[in-house]
């Protein structure tokens, strides 16, 4: 198996072009892929080659400096070639429509494109220097957030999670993952189980792999199990990742999510979110307003390019559900851990 | 895609031989194969050639009469005949232990050979002539689970149910889809959510396939979604089938069920087992007696022959859970539903 490492950077930007991880082929193969147009870039969010909300927030504060060197060979008027950035930008943010951190993270490009006094020149090289800084924060913002998170974790506890919200769906080192991390420094008898997560197997591909790298013992286990080990008593805590969180604590997060926050409660079994301050979204109320993004039906009726199921079948295929704050014991942050209820008033 | 509908038979005795769906190869191949050894049938049973309690009740009862056609060449003292068939009937149970049905029609043979008054030829006859009886009962007991259950599905309800409790599962009509199929027959807008069951996606290879080639409505989600379903709206009642039923109306079915019970508990969506009395098993006062089969760690880690994880990821892979009384709205039997609690003094 390929070599890998929280150390490694799962999104970065190298001079011109965006160097990322491509995730739909771990964990078979492990390589970079270059994306030197923003057009590209859509499609690697799109796609799903870079994943996980800080990720994709990322990928998009590059994708307006892709789009912005591609309008310089175009457009010698910087009226006119502002006008067309802020566009593809806008364009930039419809390749996800759940996560916050993409509008999050093009509104931060747009704020630079908006207020620039020099040349063109002078403006691309802002966002270069904008994405990042936005890079390095996201590590940083990683590790308090598994800092944080670490104190809530038992001895020798055993921490279920679902999805991938680890190094490979952040720049580095991870949110849910990475209080895994922080809490297996101080405790190396620290264990997790990882749901597969159908349908695109994020937990299966993704987090066995990252964690399995880094020496964390992990039990993969398929979706209905959950509640089959909560009984036994053999989760301790539930810790999940985000991709909005609204004012009233309400967290959206990958289809499934939900499910097994609904079991934790019915076992009493802690569920925490962990996601950076960019995730939260006080725009909005609850959890009633974040759009679900549909995806395509071949994610379920297809494994590895293999049908599973008979011909003529209906499919709906939400990528994600909400789990409702009376579910959430809390939501751990870069700023420490709060309860749902103090969200809106810390953020 | 291959002709199939409810009128073909699962599993039947011919003669000399067990004919039998295969159903490891559904959706891609449709075909039947000959089991003629008793050992042939302990494999089929174990390797789930033969699935679905129902079902490998009959199987069982067949394999019987297959050991004792093979010990007759060898025997031909009755006691010694007798002495050793009992202990192929045994071995036989050990097939699978969570479904108590296998037990159940293994016993029910073992009564014929303990009784028998005639010669071993006229033994193997009697053993035929009772396998061949459960097999008709089997299918008029599931229409008569079917009407019963019918009653409790409202107008145009979606169904949810997980795993295979279908044709397939039995030899016959099935038990939770013998609910759906006679729901179905007396108003046609009744449809079905089947989940897709992993580790061995029953409900995507075997449930897609049995009901869209009835023409019944079925969408297809992954084991994660049923609560995001249920929150909107979307599924008025589950019915699952059962592995084996307690005393106290605990029921045991495939991996997953409990965490579909758990989430329509919250939802406040009725939650029906349907099951025939050969399911229950008053012998034992609670689904904590219930042996829960461990299964090959590569149902989880693999997928059509292909591996979906890590190398060095642990595996668990229990093959059922409990479904605790609490969480059971009725149990749907041939002899009518009743409340979890209603089971003891019933059977």
């Amino acid at each position: 198996m390929v070599e890998f490492n929280s150390r490694i950077k799962t999104i970065e930007w190298v001079d011109t072009y965006s160097k990322m991880v491509d995730q739909t082929i771990i964990p078979y193969e492990f390589k970079y892929v270059n994306i030197t147009t923003g057009e590209d870039m859509y499609d690697a969010i799109k796609t799903m080659i870079v994943r996980g909300a800080p990720a994709i927030g990322i990928a998009g504060a590059q994708g307006v400096i892709l789009f912005a060197q591609e309008l310089e060979k175009k457009y010698t008027d910087k009226a006119e070639f502002i006008k067309k950035l802020l566009e593809k930008a806008d364009y930039l943010v419809t390749s996800r429509p759940t996560a916050v951190n993409l509008k999050w993270a093009i509104e931060k490009q747009k704020e630079i494109i908006k207020s620039s006094k020099g040349s063109i020149k002078e403006l691309i090289s802002e966002l270069k220097t904008n994405a990042v800084k936005l890079e390095n924060e996201d590590i940083e913002i990683n590790k308090k957030i598994g800092d944080n998170g670490a104190k809530i974790v038992p001895n020798g506890a055993t921490i279920l999670t679902h999805c991938n919200a680890g190094a490979l769906a952040t720049v580095g080192y991870g949110t849910a993952l990475g209080v895994v991390r922080s809490a297996f420094a101080k405790d190396n008898t620290v264990q997790v189980f990882a749901d597969e997560t159908r349908p695109r197997q994020q937990g299966a591909r993704l987090t066995t792999f990252e964690l399995t790298m880094d020496g964390i013992p992990t039990t993969l286990i398929t979706d209905g199990m959950c509640s089959y080990f909560m009984k036994k008593g053999m989760i301790d805590l539930v810790v999940v990742g985000a991709d909005r969180i609204a004012a009233n604590g309400d967290a959206a997060n990958k289809i499934g999510t939900y499910t097994v926050a609904i079991s934790a409660k019915y076992h009493n079994v802690p569920f925490y979110v962990a996601a950076p301050a960019s995730t939260i979204d006080t725009s909005i109320k609850s959890g009633d307003e974040i759009v679900i993004e549909e995806r395509s039906h071949e994610e379920v009726t297809h494994i590895n390019g293999k049908r599973i199921c008979a011909e003529g079948v209906n499919i709906i295929n939400p990528g994600f559900d909400v789990t409702p704050a009376e579910l959430i014991t809390g939501i751990i942050t870069e700023k420490g851990i709060f309860k749902p209820e103090e969200i809106k008033d810390n953020f």
